[in-house]
Formats: structure tokens, C-alpha cells, sequence
């Protein structure tokens, strides 16, 4: 219960008596019991959690914080009411649903105390990361590069799922020739081109990995995906603890500027990963928030040739006293 | 724009003269663009989609809707500010963040208008739902039962992908011996046992299937899973449009405690599908909603006995003057 008792310190000390968490993440980051439907966990001096019935045999044997079947709203504020708080913490996250059915004379206060607590890494936190970046380059590793990108993105998701993913990290990426432009397109039944941008990641013990590699093949492409990796060796060379997300987000932006793709990098530098595939922080122009020591960021400059073709490089650092890249794959992939 | 004229229609009966729309399936719904980051559709008489410069590309190409690149709350807010509202819509999905992000002296109002909408699908909906459900099928069809609960996930995901599924609907469900008693078990390297509980959906054209089957193995695990088959086949039989959702509910839910295990049915009898795999109507105890023509909903009683087994059958049905299954899959499969 160590977790709970810092969690409870930092609430002491922010005067939040209670919090109500919602987010899934959140749960399993505080009790160890991954919600597959409703739950709640109520973050006080005796925490509970209150599940849904279905759920309830999954949490008796995972959770550390002790049950209680969710009945009703109803029982809920009545609850909340007993505790006569002077604030009620509550996630940025919590739907305005919910909000209205809950709310009274406790006054809610949004708070990502949690969210900035799950930004600092345990070892254990770390490992899984390794794990779940290992798993997803092996898998890499193993494609065939002669299909189309359904198939190329059906076959890299297999391979994961078949070295021990739980799931895949998200919509994995494979846009090739002009779809490469658009940094998000998922996989159609078009036949592989060049540039070939692939964007994936796998999950070990719920945490998260991405990646992105770009295989490209005319000399033009080649000078743009250097543009991205200079970038990308720069911000990494600056990070250390005690400079801001956004300095770092600065830095990548600018030599894609000097270069002249300024208006081309049409994203943000990197963000957080860990219980969420993004989390905090953000990599980017407007994040104040100061890096640390066991933080785990991506690093993903990226240049998008509108109508054309674009590239982008993606790997996972973990801050120590520099940055160092968690990610064992060689930047530059031949086909 | 006959779903945009429609909705405003509705809108102007609900004296709502303008919404914000956050929810991705709501923006794509209405107009035909599914964002890949932080998208608002405002919808108003000349509606207007804010897109993410990283998505502007992709939108151009397949909303319906005229675009302009979100910048920042300051100027939604302004905006918001200019059209003088009465009221503004929201969705109930909203996060608490973002509402405390736009609040002003405009009068924000949860609504779920849009949802209602999609409940009552069009005759090209349903065709996708139907070859979201062929795909899942087909995949499941081809499956070996030779492994175990991991690989057995990876093979059918994989098979789904191949035929044409944009990804699964949901984490795949694969509960075998005694992890069967957990409706929401996620797959394990354990070895393949009996019962055999898959849950399983595909996604087409960004339209969800969702199906369960239940592969047993001695003649207790027959006599209860024939419970479940009474229950659903009553329930279905019942369904007519002005049905009420939570009487279907207790048609099921009556056929289980009837033969003694009215305490091991512990989540609700369906839910609608579309979008989301997950969405309105619930066909559950509390919810009122009057079923209609055109909705498509699953029916899906489940039997959890804690700590042995359990056993679950689902089928989605799309409603008319009754109602009738869209799976052709056997009830029973034979392993």
C-alpha cells in the first residue's frame, strides 16, 4: 500500500481530503484491479472500491484496496455526503454525465494528482516499458515486406499478440507513398510504396510502447528522414532533468526550421507513455511541465509533404541524468 | 447534408440552437470524418468542423462539413461568444476539463440528441453492421482450437484483420475452464479448456459486430447453456417496436431465475451497437427507452457461476415489426 500512502501524502498536502478516480488507468495504477466495466475507486483515509457486479470475482482476487459493489448514485453521494468534505477531488477526465449525477454540496475540485504521479516511473513501471518495446521491435523485426498495408499491419499485430502482447497499443500506422502525408492513416488495401511509415507498439503488463520507422527509398526522402533524425539527436541530447517539456519541443522545431519544413512538422515533439499509450507530459510549444528523473517520453519528429509523401522517426527515452533511448532498432531500416 | 438538416430539425424541436460535438463517432456520424486527435464540430445552421492541423489533410479529403483549424479555447470561446446562444448542447461525454476550459455566460446544457439519432440505423448502417458481423463469422469459422487462450485470440484477430476488419471492436475475449466465469476475461497463455467463452467483433466501414459463443463440454455445461439459449430465444421472440427496453430485459432475465440462477446473470441483456460497440439503447433493468424499427441491439444472457465456470451466448438482432438475428453462426458449436 505504498502507492496509496504517498498518493494520500500528496493529497494531504494539495488539502484534498478525497478523490473520487474514474479512469481506468487510474484504478490499476492505485489498486492493481483493471476495471473491464464501471468502477470507482474513492481515494481516502480507508479507500474503496466500489465495482460493478461483474466484475466483482476479477477485482476480489487483484485488487489491494478493499471492495464494495457499486449499487447506485444514490448510495454514492449519500456516501460522499457522510464524509462532510470540505473538497472533493475528481479527475479532469470525469464526464459531465457524471458530474451532474453526482454532484451536491461538496465542492469538486479538478485535480491530475494522479496523473502527475503516474509521470515518475517505478523500475517496475520501467521494465514493463522494455518489455512491451522488445516485444513490438522482435515482432518488426520478423515482417515481410511484399503486402499490402492491411496485411503488413494484420501480420505485425499477429507477431506482437504472438510474442506475448496483451493487445496493440493502439491503431497501428502503415501509410504508404502519398497516404505517408497524413500522420495518422490507418492501413489500406493499398499495395506497399515508398515512403512506408509504420507506427506501432505493443502492451506488456498494461504498459505501453511506440515506435515509428519510415523505410524510404528516393534520395529526397532519404534527406528529409535525416532532417527528422537530426532532430530528433538534438532534442534527445538536450533532455535532462530541470528543463521544460516545451524548451525540448523548441528544440526539435527548430532544426526542422532551419531546414525550412517549419510549417511541414504539423505535430507535437513527443508525449508521456506508460498505463496510456499518451499520457503526460506533452512534448509540446504549450507544456510548461518541468522533465524528471524515471519520466519515459517519445521523441517523434516528423516532415509532411501535403499531397506528397511525409516521414516521421519515433522512439521511447527514459530520463536519468541525461536522456538515453529505451528502443533497440536501428533508425534507418532497409527494406 | 440530409443528416445535418435532419439533426438541426430535432435540434430547433429541442430549442437547442447549437451544439459542440467532441465524441469522435458523433463527428464521423455526422460528418463523415473520423478525427485522429482533438476535433470539435460545431453545429449550428452553418456548421463548422475544428480540426487539429495534423488531421486537416485527411478532413479536407472526407468532411462533409466546411473545416477551419482549431487554434485555441480563447477563440472557441470567442466564437461561442458571438453566435449570443440561449443555450448550448452538449454531449454528456464531455470531460470536465474541457467544460471548465469553455464555461462562459452561455448556458451549457447535456444532451444526447445525437446518440438517440444513432440509434435508428439506415439501411447503409445496417448493411455495414451486417458485413462487420459476416467478417467476424467467416474468421471465426476458420479458427483451429488447438491452442491456447493467447494464440487463440492472436489467430482469430489476425483472421478478422485478413477479411477485411479495420481492427477488432474490442479486446477479443477468450475464457476457457474456470476463467470462463468471468464475463470480461481477457486472454492467457493457459492451455484451452472447456468451457470455451469467445467474444468477439469486428469493425467495417467503422461499424461494430459483437458476438459470443460458448463451447462446452459436459452435460452440466449443456443443461446451462441451454438456459441462456431459452432466454435469449424468449427474449428475442418478445421484441416488437413500443417494447420497452428494461421488459426485454426482464423476459431474459425471468427464463434464468425460473430454473434457479436468477443470481449468476450478473450484467444487463444487450446493448446496442453501431459506431460503438457499446451504445444506446442498454437493454438492461433501468433503462426505459422504447425499442424501435431499425434498431439493432445484442441479446446476450450469460450464467457465472463464481469460482467454477460459466457460459454466455450472444447474437445481434436489428429490429423491424420483430425482431431477427443478423448472425447466421450456429448457437452451438461443435469444437
Amino acid at each position: 500500500m505504498d502507492r496509496v500512502n504517498n498518493i494520500l501524502d500528496e493529497m494531504l498536502k494539495e488539502e484534498i481530503p478525497a478523490m473520487l478516480l474514474l479512469q481506468e488507468e487510474n484504478i490499476f495504477y492505485m489498486s492493481g484491479f483493471k476495471p473491464s466495466g464501471f468502477s470507482i475507486l474513492v481515494l481516502k483515509d480507508e479507500p474503496l472500491l466500489l465495482v460493478s457486479k461483474m466484475d466483482s470475482e476479477e477485482a476480489n482476487e487483484t485488487s489491494r484496496i478493499p471492495l464494495q459493489e457499486f449499487n447506485s448514485f444514490k448510495d454514492l453521494k449519500n456516501m460522499l455526503n457522510e464524509l462532510k468534505l470540505s473538497k472533493l477531488g475528481i479527475e479532469e477526465s470525469m464526464k459531465i454525465g457524471f458530474y451532474n449525477k453526482i454532484k451536491n454540496n461538496y465542492n469538486m475540485e479538478v485535480t491530475d494528482l494522479i496523473e502527475r504521479s503516474r509521470m515518475i516511473k517505478t523500475s517496475h513501471e520501467i521494465n514493463s516499458i522494455k518489455k512491451s518495446i522488445s516485444i513490438a521491435e522482435k515482432s518488426f523485426n520478423k515482417l515481410e515486406f511484399k503486402k499490402n498495408e492491411w496485411e503488413l499491419a494484420a501480420e505485425l499485430e499477429y507477431l506482437m499478440r504472438m510474442n506475448g502482447s496483451q493487445k496493440e497499443a493502439f491503431e497501428t500506422i502503415v501509410a504508404s507513398g502519398s497516404r505517408s502525408s497524413l500522420p495518422h492513416a490507418l492501413p489500406t488495401s493499398n499495395k506497399l510504396e515508398y515512403p512506408l511509415l509504420i507506427d506501432w507498439g505493443a502492451v506488456w503488463d498494461n504498459y505501453s510502447s511506440d515506435c515509428t520507422r519510415t523505410i524510404i527509398e528516393t534520395e529526397k526522402q532519404e534527406e528529409v528522414l535525416n532532417i527528422c533524425l537530426e532532430a530528433q539527436k538534438e532534442a534527445i541530447k538536450s533532455i535532462k532533468p530541470g528543463i521544460s517539456a516545451c524548451e525540448i519541443d523548441n528544440i526539435a522545431r527548430s532544426v526542422i526550421k532551419d531546414y525550412g519544413y517549419g510549417d511541414n512538422f504539423i505535430h507535437s515533439t513527443g508525449h508521456g507513455v506508460g498505463l496510456q499509450v499518451h499520457e503526460k507530459p506533452s512534448i509540446s510549444s504549450r507544456e510548461e511541465i518541468t522533465l524528471e528523473k524515471n519520466m519515459v517520453i517519445t521523441i517523434e519528429p516528423g516532415i509532411y509533404l501535403e499531397g506528397e509523401w511525409g516521414v516521421r522517426i519515433e522512439d521511447i527515452v527514459l530520463i536519468k541524468n541525461k536522456a538515453g533511448k529505451l528502443s533497440k532498432l536501428p533508425p534507418v531500416i532497409n527494406d
